[in-house]
């Protein structure tokens, strides 16, 4: 019997005399037990406002970008104890790689994006600086900073893994501490991972909690700094949404809802095609997968109402092939449900189904496995509805198990406004070779899906898959669905910040993002700046180079050289004629190339290489006899590897007028203090 | 007596017979009735949704964006009837200025924003294109579409115009049509606007409606696809977020509310400093302006505890100018509260906040003009609280008119930490001359703020004011401040779309982003891409060059000619010690060169100029006797004017084993089919 502990202001609190028992999905049997104890939701609450918050923001985006990657590294390496412990929770060995690989893959691409995207600092910077006045003198720009309270996570059975990781990750990332409230039915899971997380002794003390059983009064404890996000059923989620305390207090609310996502067979996808086959597969994946216990579940499938028998057929076949059973049996390919309650409830709702219905295949095997008898399993079945447009159920209700029901659709136009009625979904794919197909499809059903996935024999041999939520991309999606966001990349962390808006002189925004900007105070180096390391190159710090002036003949041999003829170089006549020029002008190559030999320092130093540039812009034609020189001023730095990092410059090309020629981002590598 | 009507579903409708009476602030007279008639309200979100909302949709969002205008301008040559009507509500001309100026402003910007950060389609595409696959064959895309409903706002009394168009123009330019409500009390003035924009003829039927008085049972009939947005007191903000419909029908609810903002004189801003000085204008212009019925306005002056005093003698003399009254006379600096309701709770507020406070300032000169003795007139008023940590009313009670409180605070983090009582506010103000003490306030403060200005001596010329809200940027706050966010540029456009996660092939995101990505299809021009106008030159059409071979030589002439004589490329020995280079290697900029040499069409043709290029990043160096190529492929269009257009290209420089050199976006500007 394992007892599942709460991990509460620095203690594991074991179950208490109202424990909840927990069974395994395979035999029936309790093998565990969770919650019961009372905790004291206020000390945990403190302990994460008042040592983890705080221990957290002293760090900067790339230190917990690190400690992220430090963290997935150690659960790699023990994912084998999960993987054991999972079994019971009915999941196979391939629905482990979704769970407990998919939540450790999640925390290294979190990693991996908070070093390359985000800058090593405490504030992120949202979008470009506004022009607020016309002289540059005052300005605006949005930052993100990390709310000052905590993060609730309420997680769903079915991935007691993947949905602590992938709602811990961009928490910790933004600087905000977490409490976990897994399902009771697999907490143990959940637990053994928070206990490894806890162990690799990396984290800030107060960072992660973890809550086994209720959540108790802690709800009525939050307030406007704190986040609670939940995944699992809508009833759950109104209840949490409605919770006077939570309104009041103005407490940040993110739901991620089971939904009746649809996957479109696209009009163009007739048997014997390439899409026909992976439709069939993909299909087959969603309804098998977890037994079909995931929010991204394909339940509803569309298809040509010519080609719904031969889908059938197909699918059918496939689906016959699929072995059930004790998930540790090397020959079973779909384990059990959760529970027997679930089992319970999914063949309820089957039967509700059943009434807008028939049945096209439910298997009647025996799972394989010994013990089996009291498991929670349930066979795949495929319903047909042959009038989606009359039925409601089939748009309404969810069976959270290995169940979907085909439809057939006219045209396309059809197919969305089927799939459109599931009132709101996570995701709905269309398997389709037509690029049309897809544009129509997110014009007309955009709005009500979080996610479109479009797949074909292009794409399918890397194609990530209908169901699975990459950390790239949003997960989330309107209406049924929740309304709500998780992932997608940096929005996931910007959920637990807050974003503002900082209006202020130049020097007042660069002193908040640590990044130069276009009229701040500008230092003069000393010495070239090209000979200073990384770390002295302290955002402001500028050059002003000496003047040269562009000749005709300079044009003459830069066109016939590079092979650049462009009449506005080399006609004066035509050039003339051009809306942008008042004759022959310099080639913006020639500027960008003669701004370089103005400030390059040729001899060996720390400025390694120039990796690129960014924004630049040709303001002012340069008509021969122009002399123009160059301001250029270091405007941010990204460390890279130990040995060096990147250092982005502001370069103005200016004419003897002062006016800007040509402005631009330069990019360069520059070796560290200490390399 | 003016009747204020409603627009529903096409009709203008009076008021009926349970018509509630508007007095003028002036006088206090009945000046108006509005409401009381009974409203079909599925008929209007019919009318909106199944009329006005495709119509709207059919649209690019540059033609929203010109029908924005359009409107705009028709309101600046009415504006005098808007001002003349705007008195009644205690309004001065100044004041005029904020919402009915403030409010077509606000159109304008975007309109300008629309058509210039959004492209000249349906899709609006959210961050960069994501890798979900090694070989380029899956990605990922984030777009936005409109919502396909309808947005129902809801406002306050005190901008009938601002608080109306700053809700319309975002919602506009998304493609949702809108219902307004304005607040009773000054609904005669937003009903005299909205009858301008219908009257202009240019709005699609079905994109606005008007309902004077109360909303009746339509937030009963709202669904998932449409949106409330509110703006006013919290108590009105959480009985909408707390309907039951709401919440069960998942729609979208941002409040935006009345909060106690903070305005801190800098620890640096003595006396005799151009900060000190700014700092009491701002704050007096703060307390008066709409008699400091401002959500934004400045509720607690937060002062360095030794400046208090000074600081209680200058803002006192500044108010003791302030000349009260009638608004149509000339020599009146503040008008009256809107209505004699809103007078009494004020003074009822004061009354509070007298008991932690002492009067610092209250003038008790009569109001000037005639038959002004009925008129809900508040004479500016100071407070003092020497005690603010021990004090609860002055961080939580709203005296919404010429109202604040001074407090002293002993350094930074105090006065922060006093500002941060507030439980969230739209904006707070710091006026200091030291970028630091900025960075410092945003990092401890951020989370707490919608909105951060600073101001000084530099930009005190252009700023735009403590209170004043940007369509630039965000408007909106946490707690208090109700949690939601409005304006903020393109942002709040999408606050009436959807966000969702695109995954497919490149061909798949290029159909529907109308952006061509690597990876997607390329079609070889038949003619030098050059030769071609804006209007034939569709994403994917591509040109592939003759190849160069790059020689010891040309380095040596580039270098020389340039004056870029770095060592990588001139110094065979020290170019090996650079950990990215295996020897000498070619410029970065002679290679763009001769790109351009490569591609350019030399000759007179719609490809008018090169204005600029951007995301350049040089990906292996290229070594002597290297031959390179250009891969030019049409990205994106963006219309600028009838007679040309911006086209962008991507251009892969590949050497002869087809690795790429180096990548980049060219901008190009080229003449239209009909030029």
């Amino acid at each position: 019997m394992l007892d599942v502990s709460s991990f509460a202001a620095g203690r594991w609190i074991g179950p208490g005399a109202d424990a909840r028992p927990i069974e395994s999905a395979i035999t029936g049997a309790q093998i565990a037990r969770a919650g019961g104890a009372p905790l004291d939701s206020a000390a945990m609450l403190a302990y994460a406002r008042d040592r983890g918050g705080p221990a957290l923001r002293q760090m900067s985006f790339h230190d917990r970008a690190r400690l992220l990657k430090a963290l997935a590294l150690y659960l790699q390496d023990r994912r084998e104890a999960l993987y054991e412990l999972s079994y019971d929770t009915g999941a196979t060995a391939k629905d482990h790689l979704f769970d407990i690989d998919g939540g450790i893959g999640t925390m290294f691409v979190y990693a991996s994006k908070g070093r390359r995207e985000m800058p090593d600092d405490t504030v992120l910077v949202d979008g470009a600086v506004e022009q607020l006045s016309r002289d540059g003198s005052f300005l605006g720009q949005h930052v993100w900073t990390p709310l000052r309270g905590v993060a609730v996570h309420v997680n769903a059975y079915n991935f007691p893994v993947w949905g602590m990781l992938e709602k811990f990750a961009p928490a910790l990332l933004a600087g905000v501490p977490s409490i976990v409230k897994p399902a009771t039915a697999t907490s143990y899971v959940t637990e053994a991972c928070v206990r490894m997380i806890l162990e690799a002794g990396l984290l800030p003390e107060g960072a992660l909690q973890m809550v086994a059983g209720g959540l108790g009064n802690m709800l009525d404890h939050l307030g406007p700094q704190d986040a609670v996000t939940f995944t699992g059923s809508a009833e759950t989620a109104l209840k949490l949404r409605s919770h006077g305390e939570l309104l009041r207090a103005g407490v940040r609310f993110t739901a991620e809802q089971d939904s009746l996502n649809a996957s479109i067979l696209g009009p163009d996808a007739a048997p014997g095609t390439p899409e026909f086959d992976l439709f069939v597969k993909e299909a087959h994946r969603e309804m098998t997968t977890k037994a079909g216990q995931k929010c991204t579940a394909i339940r509803r499938i569309l298809a040509p109402a010519t080609h719904l028998d031969a889908l059938t057929e197909a699918l059918s076949a496939r689906l016959a092939k699929t072995t059930v059973g004790d998930p540790r049996q090397a020959d079973v390919r779909m384990g059990a449900l959760v529970s027997g309650a679930q089992k319970a409830d999914v063949l309820a709702k089957v039967e509700t189904l059943r009434s807008e219905t028939a049945l096209a295949f439910g298997s009647v095997t025996q799972p394989l496995g010994k013990g089996v008898a009291g498991g929670a399993f349930v066979a795949p079945t495929l319903l047909r509805c042959d009038d989606p447009d009359a039925a409601r159920a089939v748009h309404g209700v969810e069976a959270f198990g290995p169940v979907s029901t085909l439809m057939p659709y006219r045209d396309l136009d059809h197919a969305v406004a089927i799939a459109n009625r599931g009132g709101g979904s996570l995701v709905a794919s269309v398997i389709t070779h037509d690029p049309e197909v897809a544009r129509r499809v997110v014009e007309v059903a955009g709005a009500w899906h979080g996610r479109l996935y479009f797949n074909d024999r292009d794409a399918m041999a890397e194609s990530t898959g209908h169901g699975a939520p990459m950390p790239h991309m949003v997960h989330g999606g309107p209406g049924r669905a929740g309304g709500g966001e998780e992932l997608g990349g940096i929005r996931g962390v910007t959920h637990f910040m807050q974003r503002t808006a900082v209006q202020g002189s130049p020097a007042h925004l660069a002193a908040v993002t640590g990044r130069w900007v276009p009229g701040a105070p500008r230092t003069p180096a000393k010495t070239h700046p090209f000979r200073l390391r990384y770390d002295d190159l302290t955002p402001g710090l500028s050059l002003t180079t000496d003047a040269r002036e562009v000749t005709l003949e300079d044009l003459e041999t830069f066109a016939h050289f590079t092979g650049d003829t462009f009449y506005a170089h080399m006609d004066e006549a035509a050039a003339r004629r051009n809306p942008f020029f008042p004759g022959r002008v310099a080639h913006g190559y020639l500027l960008l190339s003669f701004a370089a030999g103005l400030f390059v320092e040729p001899a060996e130093g720390p400025v390694l290489a120039n990796t690129g540039l960014d924004a630049l812009r040709f303001l002012k034609p340069v008509v021969p006899g122009t002399r123009i020189r160059v301001e250029l001023t270091v405007m941010a730095r990204h460390p890279r590897v130990p040995e060096y990092g990147e250092v982005r410059w502001h370069a103005r090309v200016l004419d003897a007028e002062n006016a800007e020629v040509a402005t631009y981002e330069l990019l360069t590598m520059v070796a560290r203090a200490d390399a």
